[in-house]
């Protein structure tokens, strides 16, 4: 019979969601796919807890708190890794990949960390390495980058992946609340935690970006690579300038790969001969290798003003959804449930389903979520203040004559030209909103030290990133 | 080397993007997914006219008439059909899996036609046969379904496959003008054929639906079986009312699954033993088989009015989306380019690499695009008299004192409630506007008969379903 036996690491809400399909469910599975998948074991850190009503259905001498003996057993086939976390998390994929057995993990922060060498060990061990819910839930993103577009050239891929944050903005856009209160609503509704940094301080999304840029384009891309800022600077009144200015604030990642469209980088480049001596233009500007050879990705987290009329910006409440630009697929969006037990298992059901035919089939990976035919190049991770963007800032200034004529010369003695200036409020305050044309990063950075030094300029509230055109076309 | 030969049959929109790609980004694609991918030959009709300077990067001596020796070559590994309709096609891709070679299609009428029989002799002949391209152009929806959401137990899954339509509606919507200026328009960009039957008729989305009810629910769904209406009779007062009801006019598939949550089908069933002798309560309804064995389905073409606030509402021009719900995975939509040579090219590229890889390591297919383990079992397609939502009627009557209570009457005798009316325009003519709660479509049927026959009623103008919550939760 087509059995296949399966360890699972983890029983909370992920886990507890999968094994109920897995036994109350089984039949259901078996006549679907093929595959009848029996769990052999459940590690969990108090047995006892686990045995109570709760899982009544689950035969109690299944759990175990000893993970190491369960991917130690050589009647396993597939170890799902849903514990979480670097350690041990990390050891158990380790060992499971050396005793041959394939791995399926929903891990966000141990692949951002570790994806390249798990895949790599996957690779050479001939065992499958899945994690389609490591980003996006229920979403199957993960796999349609590395099988669907496996041939496709692809310029960007960005997307609100955390659903706290945008349960939140969509809150404060909605219903006019500011971000304290929102918060505080989330909270009440279990989407939020009571230390809500990993999602409000954008690490979650981070870990995230990190592991869809790896795939996206075909790299190695760690969570420490990717430029975070979260949305707790975030204010009820840039929401509302937003809204009337025709946008939505989100919390985005964008990844996006440089071709040799961008000149502050890969253009200085091409045109020099690779053995020419390197006199770099700028001396900040730290020198990036050939884009021909290693991937020039830039992987940010960021709360940006997103125009209405993009796909992006319907996107409300808890919901994630994942933005792809590529050169012949032209735009593709994804859209689902991002969090929450029963869609997060689905999707380590579905990888677990691959695992165990493919394993049935006798077939050896020939394309795991990364490829890796070859060792994997590690990203040239581009600057930030290399990137250009439009930009929104939203500053207090005292109301008197030549104010206007004084930051603007700020902003064109630095290269930004202004798109558009708005004033609202008088008296003898009045506030500017100014969004700029695209601009480098490390410019808006000088405008912006410059404006504080201006003697009438009161304070800059908000400043914010506008989500535009792919850079790379 | 890893090295496969493919042929190509077919050279038109998506045929010569395909090319381009295999020649001009040949390089490429070995780097981006290790395998090398050779053009074995490329039939086309007349190969004097392909031999022309559009396609100078082509060795001339690849173009062929005869495109069953290009099938029967034995160097040949894949054979790519992208010629469309069901003659020769059919044959092609027949000889293609009997000498053993993988093949990807594009061809959704083939597919909707003898997509089961196809999938089975595929099955048997140990090959793939793979068809992103034929639903949805670029938007990698096939695959999802078939892999990501194994597992998963699907209740509906609908969406906007046509851009042709979808561009006309958006541009009745947002513009404001009638069908025919807008069929004209589209008519003006070639996003519509000189006779563009097949899509405002309804016939492509049909054949799409087709696809998408038998990966979906993993049974047989023929062409044949889908109920199709197009959007030839949709009226501009009708777009404008719809808008100002909080709805948006779509040309909809829609396949739904039917569990025992249909009272007038399923549940009756289910509450007779099985040998008892069958009475049917409506004579004119065929008796269904048990929904456990035979996968009840309803699979159809419509235009609905969407609620604003749904994903699907948000689809405007030319572009595709479909929208899958699940008991686990909860809501989930693609959203993307449906049609042009470049996009669905793309699509086609990633079923051909996959083939390739698999073809390379030597996999015999385990989970082909239905899974074909054993044979799919021929859908019960519910008939739609059957099936229940809520519809929209307007219809004009004379201003005179009872009218309402009649054609109130009318409604309550036939057992359909209603939701809302409204009373636009006065004089001797006034014009209602009707939104019913769920009814059962005989009973939609009946009710516009008998109104019809009211002397009060001069015409019964904008009949639309409305797209509602899915019936199988």
């Amino acid at each position: 019979m087509n059995k296949i036996r399966c360890a699972i690491l983890g029983c909370g809400n992920v886990g507890s969601a999968l094994v109920s399909q897995l036994i109350v469910g089984h039949d259901d599975i078996v006549k679907r796919t093929g595959v009848d998948i029996e769990i052999a074991g459940i590690a969990v850190r108090d047995v006892a807890k686990h045995r109570d009503a709760k899982h009544g259905y689950i035969d109690g001498s299944l759990f175990t708190d000893d993970p190491f003996a369960l991917v130690n057993d050589s009647s396993v086939d597939i170890v799902v890794e849903l514990i979480g976390g670097t350690d041990p998390a990390s050891q158990l994929i380790d060992r499971a990949i050396e005793t041959g057995k394939s791995v399926v993990s929903a891990n966000k922060e141990l692949l951002a960390r570790r994806g390249s060498d798990l895949v790599s060990a996957a690779a050479s061990a001939g065992v499958e390495l899945l994690y389609e819910a490591a980003v996006a839930g229920a979403i199957p993103v993960v796999r349609l980058l590395a099988e669907s577009l496996a041939a496709e050239q692809l310029y960007r891929v960005s997307g609100i992946v955390n659903g706290t944050t945008n349960f939140v903005l969509s809150a404060m856009s909605e219903e006019g609340v500011d971000y304290h209160e929102a918060l505080e609503e989330a909270q009440r509704l279990g989407l939020a935690e009571s230390n809500p940094s990993a999602d409000v301080d954008g690490y979650d999304a981070a870990a995230k970006a990190a592991i869809l840029a790896g795939i996206a384009y075909r790299c190695d891309v760690r969570l420490d690579d990717v430029a975070r800022e979260g949305i707790t600077r975030v204010r009820a009144e840039d929401v509302q300038y937003a809204r009337q200015l025709g946008y939505i604030i989100k919390l985005l990642v964008v990844t996006e790969l440089n071709q040799k469209s961008r000149p502050n980088v890969s253009e200085n480049q091409a045109s020099q001969a690779p053995t020419a001596p390197q006199v770099s233009q700028a001396p900040t500007v730290p020198q990036a290798p050939a884009a021909s050879t290693v991937p020039q990705v830039s992987v940010r987290v960021y709360p940006a003003m997103v125009p209405v009329s993009h796909p992006l910006a319907s996107v409300r409440g808890a919901h994630n959804a994942v933005f792809i630009e590529g050169e012949r697929c032209g735009e593709i969006m994804l859209y689902g449930q991002g969090a929450g037990g029963v869609p997060t298992a689905s999707a380590v059901m579905g990888d677990l389903v691959d695992a165990a035919a493919k394993r049935l089939a006798g077939h050896q990976p020939y394309a795991s979520m990364v490829p890796a035919r070859e060792p994997v190049p590690r990203a040239y991770v581009i600057p930030p203040s290399e990137l250009r963007c439009a930009w929104y800032i939203n500053m207090d200034v005292r109301d008197q004559p030549g104010v206007l004529a004084a930051v603007a010369h700020v902003f064109g003695d630095n290269g930004v030209s202004i798109r558009s200036m708005e004033q609202v409020g008088m008296g003898s305050e009045a506030r500017l909103i100014f969004v700029t044309h695209e601009a480098r990063e490390g410019d808006i950075d000088k405008t912006l030290e410059e404006l504080h030094g201006l003697g009438a300029v009161e304070n800059i509230g908000g400043i914010l990133r506008v989500f535009g055109e792919s850079k790379t076309r």
